[in-house]
């Protein structure tokens, strides 16, 4: 084998064919990481003067993931710690400004002026932008502002695409990560997908996994910079790779074994499970634990693995193994997680197994589905101007739409979450800034479009009012202290323990109302019948 | 506003308080960008001392992309190039190693030993890595190897999971373009997905989506690295912010034109497209006019974009501007565009337009659908043990599954696409390394499952022998000129409109063959019954 130069040196030789380089890395993650229009409307603003007017923008989600045959009741917010770390890091660097520079309209004329690249150069970065946010690991839903960025008009527009980019994705994975939780019933869940991840973006979703409801997973740079072990067993390429060079199954176990004496799954389908894969494995836990090593347990990744699983823990059972672990893995989901449990109950007893004896010891590692949110790969949150500031008083913002439910909500809100006696959560409130709905009596939940939907709560059958957005930036200025992820992983067990049964459920959920207080909904009938009016007159 | 201090003395202040610093990102992206078991199973190779045989891997999938209610007949092949560049920068630096030390075992021992830990500095990268690869832009197809890696088992099982996420997702990506290319009917297609995309995956998309189909992007650092220029137009938050500040969509739209007279393109649902937008814009393109410019065009995000489209090119003709484009937008896919241009052909006499005269117009811009490959967010791209060099000599691996289809196909193999009569291509031909099917009088084409399934072809009814692989690195070694992304899109033009049209069908299209020569096919069988007898003596 021809080890002569270090491979920097051999691939370096043709690295300017080489598509991208460390220096375009930079350009296409940095500030430039963006739509193209922002860019042009952020020029637009500053030659109408009005780059530096304070604006404020709103992102949220219209509707829950839709998987198909189920559906999220309820979302789990990730990716703020993300964000920010994105926006410390974006600023235009003098490349950016000269590809910007370069830049020519149809007529073959810059596109951008000097003038705007100096401002953006000088200005152009997130140091004037002020956020508020709902803390990564809450339950939120849709129409509830999740952050609120405030700032000069052209910066917080310049922050739109990388904001919902970055928002979007790990919201929509940390919410399919607590379903899957859901139906694990407390067991454990690995987080598997790197391999039908997309590009880089398997990072981001790693960490929303994890924010989630994963509690491990096997991406190996992205659990250290997050702080968790990763995890993981082998692949049939190793039993392979010893049967290719003369050997057998047993002796790639063996092997194993040998190597990770107190870590020992083994991946038991090469073969065949139930005749060669649990056997061998059996064998080499028995020698392992004459040598005095608890083995860890098996993997199953194809066949039946409900059937499977019963057949294994009553292999590992009789071989006196009782602790040792049954991982699951191949095409995992929230409902096949959920009808494997149900299989066990039902099929185990028929094999004079105690189900709960093979439940108590899956592990499930779960890949493409996760990773992918497979079924709804998107989340459809939108960043919408809801108020911008006109001689110093500001002046709410609407967009009307022919769907009701795409009109805006104006203006500068706050959010309340509502706990009945029971002290689970039963609303969501979006008021206005100056509104604090604990001083009221009596509360008006208005349906955010349909006027004839309304409840009233006395102020006494409301065990608590929660504030779910918190400063986070002023003026560019970190004034929240970021939580480690296990926080935000006991934000969401919290919040989730406090919806009600019929929210949680996988399939039709039961809908959790969100609601504008009444100052609220009167502000938005008025800019409705003020953009008719003025529509209407010309 | 204040404007003191730079941004980044600001946010660095918490700096340590933030997810993810610039180290961070280096290890979570450099060769830390696998899966755990890469790493236990590569220390496994070393202890057993076979971490420097020789193997060989195929990457290849085994189903096109299901969407549901249409599927794939073909897939694009893409990635090839990120892959390099990301195996150019991979190695193992002293933080990664660092980490890998730290790590341990459940028994509290240290996971990994200094000995694989030096191994792993000196020659834990890809520098011994020869890769043959189907080269970018090509269509491809299940089971045919798409990248072939040889090199010490050890070094080619450490690069699995981020070959698989590079790749697997640009495939992906990439077909999903081709398909909306097609649909488009040669109208211009833009990708304009960031938004709604995964994390810094948003890059690797556009990258697939250009070479793809579509024929720019708005992501404008990447499209800038790429050498693409960006395209856009505005969003309802520039019409909006007029409005705040006291103007009206008019006054937004004259701004625009302003500053931006050769390159005016407005979006007009903002208030209402038909009453309001349409007639503003217009408005504006006639001063335009006066001042000597030509206005490019309109985009509808909302409504019926069939309906709209027609009333749109009715108006814009009715004032002087046939060559003005409509750009649509709102959650297009392939389906949805063949729909739209349905239905103009359908409708437009209807009101006394000619239809082609609004489809030549037209220009798609396609965002979710596109980026996350709706429908089936992920390709099942594998990568497999296929050989494995023993004293010298090359020993084909098999991997047997009770799903027939799964059961590898064996050995080093070449891939020819088979060319009819017609200079279609009529199959592709899976042989073994040392076979050359151009010197056969009689071809047997062999399904590679069913043993009653199989095509006799004489010589002289191929017209051309086309060889799919290509060698990419020899020894880590590039040997292969990286082509552009414009010769990437001329060879996927060329094979997509050398299939068969029934292959090209959007939905239930016609099954491309792909085969095994008589000989793989042999080889293939006696590897099933040699490991059937292995199985059945113990």
């Amino acid at each position: 084998m021809t080890r002569a130069g270090s491979h920097q040196a051999k691939l370096r030789v043709h690295r300017t064919q080489i598509a991208m380089n460390a220096n375009d890395r930079d350009t296409a993650e940095g500030i430039l990481f963006t739509d193209q229009y922002q860019l042009t409307m952020a020029q637009l603003y500053f030659r109408a003067g009005i780059h530096e007017q304070r604006a404020q923008f709103d992102h949220f989600f219209r509707s829950y993931p839709d998987y198909g045959k189920h559906q999220a009741g309820y979302c789990v917010n990730a990716g703020l710690g993300t964000l920010l770390d994105w926006m410390r890091r974006a600023h235009f660097r003098d490349e950016d400004l000269a590809y910007l520079k370069a830049q020519k309209t149809r007529a073959g004329r810059p596109l951008f002026g000097d003038d705007f690249l100096t401002w953006l150069k000088r200005y152009g970065g997130f140091d004037a932008i002020t956020m508020r946010a709902v803390p990564e690991g809450h339950v939120v839903h849709p129409y509830a502002p999740l952050t609120v960025i405030e700032g000069p008009l052209a910066n917080a527009q310049l922050l739109e695409s990388a904001l919902l980019n970055q928002l979007n994705f790990q919201i929509l994975i940390a919410t399919k990560a607590a379903r899957i939780r859901e139906s694990s019933q407390g067991r454990t869940v690995l987080e598997f997908g790197m391999r039908r991840a997309q590009d880089k973006g398997a990072n981001a979703g790693t960490r929303a996994a994890l924010i989630g409801g994963a509690d491990f997973s096997s991406n190996a740079g992205m659990s250290h910079v997050l702080g968790f072990p990763p995890k993981g067993t082998h692949a049939h390429s190793m039993v392979q790779a010893f049967i290719a060079m003369g050997g057998s199954e047993l002796d790639a176990f063996r092997a194993y074994a040998e190597v990770y004496p107190d870590d020992c799954l083994l991946l038991v389908d090469t073969i065949n499970t139930l005749e060669s894969g649990l056997p061998n494995a059996i064998k080499v836990f028995e020698e392992l634990r004459r040598k005095g090593h608890k083995p860890t347990g098996v993997r199953l990744d194809s066949g039946d693995l409900a059937y499977l699983s019963i057949q294994a823990a009553k292999m590992l059972d009789a071989a006196g193994f009782p602790e040792t672990s049954i991982v699951l893995s191949n095409q995992l989901d929230e409902l096949v997680m959920w009808q494997i449990a149900a299989q066990i109950r039902d099929e185990a007893p028929r094999y004079g197994v105690d189900p709960e004896n093979v439940i108590r010891r899956l592990v499930y590692g779960v890949g493409t589905n996760l990773i992918t949110s497979h079924g709804d790969p998107a989340l459809d949150g939108v960043y919408k101007l809801v108020s911008l500031e006109r001689n110093g008083v500001w002046v709410p913002a609407i967009k009307i739409s022919e769907t009701p439910a795409k009109t805006l909500n104006p203006g500068n809100k706050t959010v309340w979450r509502l706990y009945d006696q029971r002290g689970l959560a039963t609303a969501d409130l979006l008021c206005l800034g100056e509104e604090d709905p604990r001083q009221l009596e009596w509360l008006i939940l208005r349906h955010p479009t349909d006027h004839t939907k309304f409840r009233s709560l006395r102020q006494n059958e409301i065990s608590s009012f929660e504030p779910l957005l918190v400063e986070v930036l002023r003026e560019g200025q970190l004034v929240y202290e970021l939580p480690t992820i296990e926080h935000m992983r006991a934000v969401r067990q919290r919040d989730i323990e406090r919806l009600d049964a019929g929210v949680r459920r996988l399939i039709n959920p039961h809908t959790y109302h969100v609601s504008l207080s009444q100052k609220l909904w009167d502000l938005k009938q008025k800019l409705i019948e003020e953009a008719q009016a003025q529509h209407a007159i010309r």
